[in-house]
């Protein structure tokens, strides 16, 4: 386990934000996570989660968080409302919006929490796969630079090469990793559901205009099973549902040490092709 | 279009508002729709997409919906305000709020837009099941009274009986119809993503204090679909995936004629037990 919880990790960066009062905090998109255009939206995911976590009514940690891509990100400043809408004695609910000069480009809803003991039983269960240090990393061609902020190691269905041919499932399966590594939060956390490429490209066999227009996040870990984790890999798995008429759907686990479900995600993203 | 016209079907009465301009919709629970505290979530699920639908701004239709149920509402009127918070060639960002008296019961996102017809896959297939008129159809307890308005057909998992005992897996799997029957449409297959009951009580063999935190439906089916349906019956098939510290979730698939996929949900459940 290293400590290297520096200031100066590329993460804590991007996801920086500074107060500005009345449930508003200012960010700044970092050249570090761009995607193709605007930002890769974990990275904006993670900026709303931190936009929560700072404000001083927090209540608990995150349960569930829904954010809407409603615009582009462009590159630059951003302010961030988060308000929360409604406290229950174990439950809050927040309303976020992610604006650029007023214009909103997203949205969000999030359930933070306090969690207690209950019956509790795992349906389903890790795949079974080689150990991380066992499978050699892939890259992402240059252009999406996000990508190179985690070490991703493929176990099924890794990323399309330009000689790719369609492939008969959508199914990625692999060891993620913040790089340089980092103790996972939940910022982190929400950042890996979405690290999963467009499956259809995996589809297809090749790169298409395509982006995630909502992203579900289901949190299954509390903060105590986050700091076991310290900087170990997650082991992530996604796969689609169904294809056609202009967008797909795609669900997510997230898998922790000793086999514990971390999270599951889901999102509807958009397809041109 | 007026909605103030007395409709015969119970659905219509229960999801109907009135528009009270600017983007506000007045409603009121309906006792055929009542849960064990409050209205069944998927009644106000459905009345959030009627009142998106209702909006003369409005492009579209539903593509993804959130619902996040942050307070219990009350028998009796409540407003909805629904607000397109950005407006794209092709899609439409909405953020919606329940309240009554002021205080917000329900928060939600919507997506609408409009489609393009784009290269197709299915990669799940409907269960292999016994056809709707051969399964039996059965009964919720009397104080669940929404459930009287489902036909509700189990091929697996069925209700839980007060004798019954722990289940090994949380898999339900019905044919549903509304009863009256009732053509299918958006608001329609809403009330339906949420028609399985909290996967808890499957599991546990009992009732035990249990709702729906968070529900996100994505909507596969076009309008042109959802018309073909008519009043036959839909496919539903839900389980969770994890239980436990007082939440687990739950996925679910709704199925159309000729084994099309009109709709997947998600929800994350609090339990007390």
């Amino acid at each position: 386990m290293s400590e290297t919880v520096a200031p100066s990790h590329p993460f804590d960066a991007a996801v920086g934000l500074t107060p500005a009062g009345d449930g508003r905090f200012a960010g700044h998109t970092s050249a570090d996570y761009a995607n193709m255009v605007g930002p890769f939206g974990g990275i904006t995911a993670a900026a709303l989660v931190r936009a929560v976590q700072l404000h001083p009514d927090r209540l608990g940690d995150p349960l569930s968080l829904t954010v809407n891509f409603a615009g582009p990100v462009a590159e630059g400043q951003f302010d961030i409302s988060a308000r929360p809408v409604r406290t229950n004695r174990s439950t809050q609910h927040w309303a976020l919006e992610l604006t650029q000069d007023g214009v909103v480009a997203t949205t969000a809803t999030a359930v933070f929490g306090t969690r207690r003991d209950t019956w509790s039983s795992d349906e389903i269960t890790i795949p079974a796969v080689p150990a991380a240090d066992s499978v050699a990393p892939e890259s992402f061609p240059d252009f999406i630079a996000w990508a190179r902020n985690y070490e991703m190691r493929f176990v099924e269905g890794g990323i399309p090469k330009l000689e790719s041919v369609e492939h008969p499932t959508s199914t990625s399966t692999l060891w993620v990793r913040d790089t340089p590594a980092r103790p996972l939060d939940f910022p982190a956390l929400t950042a890996m559901s979405d690290v999963f490429f467009p499956r259809v490209f995996l589809r297809r066999g090749k790169f298409v205009p395509a982006g995630t227009v909502t992203l579900t996040v289901y949190f299954h870990a509390d903060a105590a099973a986050l700091a076991e984790q310290a900087d170990t890999a997650v082991l992530g798995s996604a796969r689609a549902q169904r294809f056609g008429k202009g967008y797909f759907d795609q669900s997510a686990e997230l898998w922790g040490r000793d086999g514990v479900l971390l999270a599951t995600a889901h999102q509807l993203v958009y397809s041109k092709d």
